[in-house]
């Protein structure tokens, strides 16, 4: 079997690449996980691309459940390791369904590279069945916030660093690194970084309809942020940001 | 004036956003750099995905030459601002030489966020004029690389630095991250990392027809690679690249 892990972008119909809609109609079968642990409704997002761009209409779409983790497991590997399995067997199950697929696409939140399980729940189903994965890339969540502020990632020549609030705030910042992208962080890690020459750009829901985004130095936009984030959580039930913290270089 | 600064991507023309096609054909004038320093023939791909992608007449398509760097210059900042001056007086003679444009649009390999100085050299030009910029997220090659590969960039919740060829030599491997992701080399950097314990999962001309890649322990791979490099820079005239290097975790 073929499976296709196609990234769509971050919520942007309009961020789908031509390769994206080029692979999507070469599927005989797309699956499209619904419920889950997400609090946004990706699986509407995701049927709207299809309905979109497919133009082939014997390509058959299948919603599938998307299984959770098991907070009772107190090992947090054991935990994750668990749903994962779980999801391969969704995904299995959801396939002999539908009466079988000879290629099937799963459609990606931004990029399949990026902070993302479907390439290592890809690798248990390989271990089940004669497997092909292909990856097509998608725009990722830094580039489009990089997009909505007008600004590079990386200063003339300089690197950056891609990490998550959890290991900003467990880590701090790092050495030899002046540039931070920080992503999945559900408790706002920037307010553990002494603010002094920071700045901050930082954005919600970007490339979504309901964008918002604010800069500044850290001391007096990450207050700002705070509340932003809490009255944005409030109005739509959840939340998905993303900032780059750049502090004036060392020496 | 409006100018969109659109990625297209690394060289496959199915790389480009269905929001790129639509900005391309929302301006007035696509200027496309010629010569200059690039040794690959980009103008070509530029026009190419032109002629494939604009369906509207009106959009007005002109070339200008890219000014290039004056070695005569010691000082390697001066040198980059004075190159930057320079082709940001190239974009106004060539808006200037197509009878003025409300909306201009330039190519940009790639993303503009990530190691291209477009956005640098924008703002240049808004001091010149009123200037609104608009950037289009575009596929970035590490991406591409990673696609390539059908792995993650980031390891499970771990982060990941962005570097350059330079750095790595310069700085060698940083604290407290056990993923590079090295751009800019020209000199293959990763000789200067010891290569017990270290993978690599390298790319050249990634997204392109002439896509090559190899993968496996530095140690064995390295010397595969150095020897790929060569063949292809003797056939191609020219060449770029791009690699991850991940190491056991320490601890």
């Amino acid at each position: 079997m073929d499976l296709l892990l196609i990234g769509i972008g971050t919520g942007n119909p309009d961020h789908l690449t031509l390769e994206a809609v080029k692979a999507l109609n070469s599927v005989d079968l797309v699956l499209i996980p619904e419920k889950g642990e997400d609090k946004a409704d990706l699986a509407e997002l995701r049927r709207r691309i299809c309905a979109d761009v497919l133009t082939d209409p014997a390509v058959r779409i299948r919603g599938f459940a998307m299984p959770v983790r098991d907070p009772a497991n107190p090992s947090y590997l054991a935990r994750v390791n668990d749903w994962h399995d779980a999801i391969a067997g969704a995904w299995t199950a959801a396939i002999s369904d539908a009466g079988g697929a000879e290629r099937v696409a799963l459609l990606v939140w931004g990029d399949p590279a990026l902070y993302d399980s479907t390439l290592r729940i890809a690798e248990r189903l390989a271990r089940r069945m004669e497997l092909r994965v292909r990856v097509i890339p998608g725009i990722m969540s830094p580039q489009v916030l990089a997009a909505a502020h007008g600004i590079p990632l990386n200063d003339l020549g300089a690197p950056f660093l891609v990490t998550t609030g959890r290991r900003l705030r467990e880590d701090g910042w790092p050495l030899g690194v002046d540039t931070l992208v920080v992503m999945l962080d559900g408790g706002c890690a920037f307010q553990t970084v002494p603010p002094e020459g920071v700045e901050i750009w930082w954005g919600a829901y970007v490339g979504m309809s309901g964008q918002i985004t604010d800069r500044g130095p850290l001391s007096e936009a990450g207050p700002r942020i705070l509340a932003a984030r809490e009255a944005a959580r409030a109005e739509h039930g959840w939340i998905m940001d993303i900032y780059i913290l750049r502090r004036t270089p060392a020496g």
